[in-house]
């Protein structure tokens, strides 16, 4: 467990200090470009972000993306998230829990609800842990401490096998996620982590009752890379073969929406701008997460960081006024063209 | 007011000294190429580049873009400009002219028919100021003013937005506009200012009545760019995700030209050379315009802008005679290819 | 006959202290993406590598491709390699056996039987021998020398056509190709050293009744480069013009399992990485070799070669469970698509 | 006439110490790739470069192309490249002969017969000069001068109106070089000087009887760029614009051969080396030009300029060879991709 808490802020340290960036691979979203609309026929003050998810009506249709919890240090960092969400009204998703399971000390670094009571809040555990011992139960048990209106599952094949004890065994998970999501009394969703999820795999979960995917796809962090730093020589040297894995989260986001016209579908994987945001929304994205790209203010100058989130929110408004889009509903495929 | 002459002056100082340009974003004119011709079977000397634009016979299928007026060295300028125009043959279009409106003092600084007594004279206006109280009676008044062949509206959304205090009202326009083209005593013209105009948008314009349409594309100045140097923080930093915004001036003609036969068509934005004219005129321009390229002269070395003016045509002529057209009506599709 | 074997190790010192990659040419791995599978369903530990070649059971589906043998130091790196060979499971080329028929002295460089007891030996010889007076029982004494599993016979015309007194008659080698294969006691394969054999070639030899044939494909090494720095001045300027000759790696995999569908097929030429060997396999390959990727640590540092060898097999690995794939065989070209 | 006189010796001045390689496009060879033959069946003593051209037997199919003439120095070039011609067996083209028709003082710069007796020798002028009082006599008194094979007649519009006084009346020119073909006692033939000749055009000269086109293409040097040299300074300047016009040779020669079956055609225009040579051939070319790439050694090292020569003849065959091609009739198509 020790393991597992240093683990997480060592991440932090690594994705901030690190040059972890994927090679050879981008997010795709600048093989889109919009359409300009000179003449947009709207008010730029009657653009509205606002959007609901998890029976939550939300400000805007972003989300701080899982990262962290279960040390001092990350603690202060999702609070530091959490405070900057409920004043943007961005939805808040907190680090694996895992490491809360057995260590009742950490559940603090967890409890954001006093610092985020109106946003919907997701707790994250990997999907791999259904393998490992956890169950219906924990799961109960996390969404509980956390006052959580979901969990996230998160799917990282690629990162385990590049940890030097990683789990590894990723055999009958489908199953298992589809039962944890029919029994869990909130909604269940299931996400990457940076490598992305297709069209066919999400049309799978979905099937299974699984409520909201992330894509997390690739041409943001590298995890294998990420990981690399912290594993046996043999393992580092391999992840120069695997900078270029992965989907691209823009080709995710119009694979699944190709597939399943209508499950919640949240974009995330090295976006980095409100336009990256608009470009996600028009191929077919509810919602975007943004994960390293906060992290920085909100270790370094959390004074900081409710600007950035508020800059997010302005691009992407400044995008929809630029193709004359009002609400995030209206903010279609028709305002996008693939260039490259 | 005083912030209206004062920007327009501070758009001159900043265009010419920082770099502006948009980044991952091109003209498109790279992307076709004129078909040599090895035998012209024409004589270099009958080329001509004889027009017409607004009832006037122009010696150039070319026109001075709409930049400025409104204070003393702006004044200056727009003499410049107006002077080398009448002398090339060029068509002249002025800055806006909504600073005329209410302050009396600045007239001259817009009456450029003593420099130009042969050539079309168009004077600009914001389309955005119809939705502030401009209506009618103010158009006919600048007009008379400037003695105008033609008024020509811009369309600027993401520019108002990227003001501190921009106008970011587009609703209801189109309407305002039709009306005002039917009524106005000189034709109405609409532009953008650098993110292009797009077919279906021109053939609205055109069927409302408007006369001539300048798609005022990008791969040029990005005025998202020019903007944040004179706005706040958040606005400066979110400049850096529209560096590539719009539609490629090369794009806009193509598209325009699609979808209306007949409308008569001006392309400008980020042209560089009579090459670029030429290009432009094969995919279906009327007239070609230049803003940037000649303002550095026009501002530093009065006495070469005549020149350069001469250098545009004189390129304009080497390209028709390298495919072998002697006017510019038979200056057509066939002559070029798109190669990338 | 001194010549053949200095030849050879000049090509060791060539190829690991001078530039001879081709230049404007590439493997084309880089052209193929592996669709991510998030969500493998398999357990890390129950990917198998194994694989049958020449009736033995390989661990690997790798090779040591034909690299080098006949003096005292390419001996020694015979006998790292096959005692590396033996230990990870891959199956062992030596290079060109030549030098060994009329020179016994040069025998044991070749004879790696007792390095390597389980796993496949193959011999190595210029298919251009059969038109220099090696026949049948030549072919059979060194098959006896080195007690191999099989003949390979390497295509190179124009590594031939760069070496100033090479052997330059291809004529009529399909022929005795042919009636070699049919007549010898193991089975004869047929190999380029790095441009590359095509589908239609490929297909006429295994109707010729070559039992396996190794595209040893572009991308890595130019032969003609390597032997420009042995040659005549003339030649050497000559050899700048095909620094870009041949058909990529990945291009001959593919175009070969087009026109063949069974056919035995190894994938070599270039490679540098488990992940090229997983897009070898997935584009239709049974075996991938190495050859000067493994070739400084077989020089410099020997103890370090079964580590590179291991690594190799671990991103092979990698790569299976990154797309969900248990088996060599089940590593098919649904998980791969074409990026570029 | 002193002007075209230094003219012509500024120009091989220009090319050899400025950079005057267009920029923006190339000649499209290296979009073009041979498809490796691994097993050619061919003897590589048995390929043969023998072509035939104006009725004599040359033992290639290459042309040095039409460069200089005219005064002392370049006389001498002229002898350089006369004599490595015949020794090579190259067909030997010389620079205009406009000069000679009134200055019988340079004729003896123009008489290379003596140094190669059996190579075809073509002279050259410019096609605009039968706008400007030159007809059939002088072309007659030219082929006397030279003991010329046939008269090859450049199309250089662009290059004309790049001179400040040039002859730019390009109009009716097709009728007189039918006129003249027709009746001139030796062949005609049709050349660019480096912006290159277009399918339907070669189709239109080759119906009034012109007996063979060498496409000139571009890729290598830009005309415009080398009078620019030697201009005013805003052609000076126009220059920049045109330094990517023009048709690639590889387009050329493509196109020119789809649109006519069977005229004999040249390619030339950067050519570099054999490949190129050979490429040229299987994309349709009977013959291929080399013109400033033979400049410098005759100029500086004439001992070395039939070395190479020598290196393209091999270039050329190492080409043949490399696809299996036993004579230049044989080298078609087939043996050649398209990869851009
Ligand atoms: C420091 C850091 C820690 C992370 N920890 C987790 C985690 O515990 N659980 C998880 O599902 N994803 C984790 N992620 C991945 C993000 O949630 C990622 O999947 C998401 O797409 C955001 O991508 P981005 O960082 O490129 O914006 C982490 C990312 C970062 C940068
Ligand atoms: C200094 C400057 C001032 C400008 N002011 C105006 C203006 O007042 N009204 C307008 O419609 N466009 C204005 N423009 C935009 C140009 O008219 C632009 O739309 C046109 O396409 C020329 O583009 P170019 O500068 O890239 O050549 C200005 C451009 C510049 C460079
Ligand atoms: C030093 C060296 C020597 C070689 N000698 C031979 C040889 O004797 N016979 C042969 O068929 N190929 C020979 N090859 C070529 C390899 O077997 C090559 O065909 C194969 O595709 C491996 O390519 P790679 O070196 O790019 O991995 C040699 C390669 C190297 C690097
Ligand atoms: C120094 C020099 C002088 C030339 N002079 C002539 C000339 O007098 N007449 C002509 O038709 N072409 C002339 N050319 C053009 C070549 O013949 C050119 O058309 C041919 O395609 C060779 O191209 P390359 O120089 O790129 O090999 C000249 C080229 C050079 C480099």
């Amino acid at each position: 467990q020790q393991d597992t808490k240093q683990r997480k802020a060592e991440h932090v340290q690594i994705v901030l200090n690190e040059d972890v960036t994927g090679k050879g691979i981008t997010t795709g979203f600048e093989r889109y470009r919009f359409e300009h609309q000179a003449l947009p026929e709207i008010d730029f003050d009657s653009i509205s972000l606002q959007t609901n998810f998890l029976d939550k009506t939300l400000a805007t249709p972003l989300l701080v993306s899982s990262m962290t919890g279960g040390t001092h240090e990350t603690g202060n960092i999702n609070r530091v998230l959490a405070t900057a969400a409920q004043e943007r009204g961005w939805a808040l998703a907190l680090g694996s829990m895992r490491v809360a399971i057995e260590n009742p000390e950490t559940h603090a670094t967890f409890q954001m609800r006093p610092f985020a009571p109106d946003i919907p809040i997701l707790i994250n555990l990997g999907a791999i842990q259904l393998n490992r011992g956890i169950g219906l139960d924990q799961c109960r048990q996390i969404v509980e401490i956390a006052d959580a209106d979901a969990l996230i599952l998160h799917l990282n094949p690629m990162q385990e096998v590049f940890q030097p004890n990683g789990d590894t065994n990723f055999a009958g998970l489908l199953q298992k996620i589809e039962a944890l999501s029919k029994k869990l009394d909130v909604p269940v969703g299931v996400k990457e982590v940076g490598w992305g999820i297709h069209g066919s795999l999400a049309k799978q979960l979905y099937d299974c009752g699984v409520h909201f995917i992330d894509v997390a796809g690739a041409g943001g962090t590298s995890w294998s890379q990420v990981e690399s730093f912290r594993s046996t020589p043999i393992l580092k040297r391999a992840a120069d073969a695997f900078l270029d894995w992965g989907i691209p989260t823009a080709d995710c986001i119009y694979d699944v929406r190709k597939k399943v016209l209508n499950g919640f579908l949240i974009a995330s994987g090295g976006l980095q701008s409100g336009v990256d945001v608009a470009k996600s929304i028009a191929l077919g994205a509810n919602l975007a997460g943004f994960g390293r790209f906060l992290l920085r203010d909100a270790v370094d100058e959390p004074s900081k960081l409710v600007e950035r989130m508020a800059q997010v929110e302005l691009e992407l408004k400044l995008a929809m006024f630029g193709v004359g889009a009002v609400t995030i509903d209206s903010l279609g495929h028709k305002f996008i063209n693939r260039i490259g």
